[in-house]
């Protein structure tokens, strides 16, 4: 065995990171550590244009009708948490999916005691959404927002949102899209895939660093009715006691994490230098390929999720007859330096989905940085396991 | 005039920050970038490791009753969002300072909407609490909670928190600290001063960057009662579809911002070899004093708050008659490089208090890298703007 670090974890945090996102964030350290929008000198204007710049990138990354809809958020989860307890009150409907990570469910569960009726759409044992029952249950009766999971990170199967939007907003209802394993892998256009609310991570795939993230408010979201997660000052209006209207001021109180989002800048630059999410999508996928061809030869090890890798981002999800998921992911990490994660993923609704809760499943999840050689090296290993060497 | 910049306003944002904040950061996105608390392999365990080290240096820092009981958040504002969101219930009644910052102010505002009473203390115009016409106002009615701005960001007016929590306790009241521009400069112990609630941030007296920051929960608090502001996946218990009890985890959903903690560790451990925050405030009090002493002999220069150092920290405000502030500190930053914050400093409330609503001060921060010269080219700056030069 090799002393290489095979690192099989990018659903749960991508690594390494590109070396600019360090470059970035120790250069606005050090030279534009002046906190933006607040005062009015040198170094905190050149924060604000750093800002202003990044907004622009991921405005421009997922389609997004105006930089000033981009709201920077400390994490995916928050954005999510923004955009369900912003726009729902009670007496609201919402639709979400059984593939649904925490994220989502969660909040959801805690929105339900406030009287908001949430119904969960089915997907088969593979993760898929059933469009016609969607259909049958966005349509059942008048509905507020639906949630879509973009992509599971449990086994990677991909929504397809655009036929699901169409179908929300023939309803009438807001689509609100988790992409916390998409962006970045994924191409995603908010205006042609019809988001209305699009939920992202900084340091998943789009190669940032953590205390990023953010939600793109789409045309059809009026900012002004929608509540705000956090109140504070916000460098503008200061003489207002009240949150002001203002994009994405609103939704921004307190300092922004101007450092994090420099970071989540020159992670967006290398993704589009390593030929952008479609490219590394196709890269992504075919090591997973890789792995799912060569893990379904290993006999005792199951496998979840579709076959057809037009229909999933780079996500393996597996357990082996006999062994527990700690035991596969524990030996795979002491043995021979292969980094998965076992266990829920955080899931516990996708996992009922697939039949594989509440064990859970071991996880294998490449990046733009893995290698043939490493997927091999990775197949062999849980090799070794299940023939129980 | 020189080429060098001297800045004075750390009060928005501490810079320079230590260089082993950029090293530790950039240590962490190289070696410990793996999820911590989400999978078990050793990338994420070494994560694990550094957020839990830094959550048990922020409770020794602050006295705090357990690490546990040390909250993550992404800025003070969120903080204290989560504090008073998750403790106020509609009839709950909240007495707060006629000093508070807007991230007090303006979730107060909404709380109110809810049902919820707020009734705001007063200061005397130099920013000082009265504890008497606190007492009273505490003792008027059942009062859930009082909310304490620990140092003024717009005089830099210390709070007497032990006495004023002690007026609290007695009433039967949690007491929530915004100690936003404390922290660092003025040691806070939350069990002998009676801090129930301690709201901090990262990126100013702590020397850490952006994106850090967190609400710590004294021994009186509900943890199990209290609200979780953001919910979602925790890496713990996630077969449950609800926040779990548990902390931090109840309180901190979806990814923490790990590398900035690891820079707010490093932060933190630099404040301890500048000897630590009392040092530190009484250098930057000395700082603040011969600042205060130098633009006190200027003819047309009007200072705000009180004269008797040892009840503020390093925050001057001031204004120069026959000049608008935002004339005075654009002039400061072009002309001499002198960079300093003009404006509402978005505390409306502590400007009304101070009769400087709504045209602002002009105010300069001094912090643990400024020094006496610094502040005398400062002064003098202000005379040649002052004398019309």
């Amino acid at each position: 065995m090799s002393a290489e670090l095979i690192y099989l974890d990018n659903a749960a945090t991508s690594w390494p990171k590109p070396a600019a996102v360090v470059r970035a964030m120790a250069e606005c350290l050090e030279n534009e550590a002046g906190n933006p929008g607040r005062s009015g000198h040198r170094l905190s204007l050149a924060a604000g244009r750093r800002v202003w710049a990044v907004r622009q990138a991921v405005a421009e990354l997922f389609g997004a009708p105006d930089p000033l809809r981009v709201i920077f958020t400390h994490n995916g989860t928050m954005a999510v948490n923004l955009a369900l307890g912003g726009l729902l009150s009670p007496g609201d409907r919402v639709v979400c999916t059984g593939m649904e990570h925490n994220a989502v469910i969660r909040p959801l569960r805690d929105l339900e005691e406030l009287g908001i009726e949430v119904v969960i759409a089915p997907c088969d044992s593979e993760g898929r959404l059933d469009l016609e029952a969607f259909r049958r249950v966005v349509e059942a009766a008048p509905t507020r927002m639906v949630a879509l999971n973009h992509a599971s990170n449990v086994t990677g199967t991909i929504c397809p949102v655009a036929e699901a939007a169409a179908i929300a907003h023939r309803a009438g209802a807001l689509v609100l899209v988790d992409a916390a394993q998409s962006a970045g892998s994924v191409p995603i256009d908010m205006g042609a895939m019809g988001i209305d609310l699009l939920a992202f991570t900084g340091h998943k795939g789009l190669l940032g660093p953590t205390g990023t993230g953010g939600l793109i408010l789409g045309e059809r979201v009026n900012a002004a009715e929608m509540k705000p997660l956090v109140r504070g000052g916000t460098g503008s209006r200061s003489a207002m006691e009240r949150q002001p209207p203002d994009l994405p001021d609103r939704f921004e109180a307190g300092t922004v994490n101007f450092v994090g989002i420099a970071g989540l800048g020159a992670g967006i630059q290398a993704l589009a230098e390593l030929g952008g999410p479609e490219e590394i999508g196709r890269r992504e996928r075919q090591l997973a390929r890789q792995l799912w061809e060569g893990l379904s030869e290993i006999p005792g090890v199951r496998l979840y999720g579709p076959a057809d890798f037009s229909q999933r981002v780079a996500v393996v999800s597996f357990t082996v007859e006999g062994r527990t998921v700690s035991e596969v992911g524990g030996r795979l990490d002491e043995e021979f330096g292969i980094l998965a994660r076992v266990g829920l993923h955080c899931a516990p609704v996708a996992h009922r989905t697939l039949g594989t809760f509440p064990q859970g499943t071991v996880r294998l999840s490449p990046g733009p940085f893995n290698t043939p050689e490493q997927i091999a090296r990775a197949v062999a290993a849980v090799r070794r396991l299940a023939e129980g060497a």
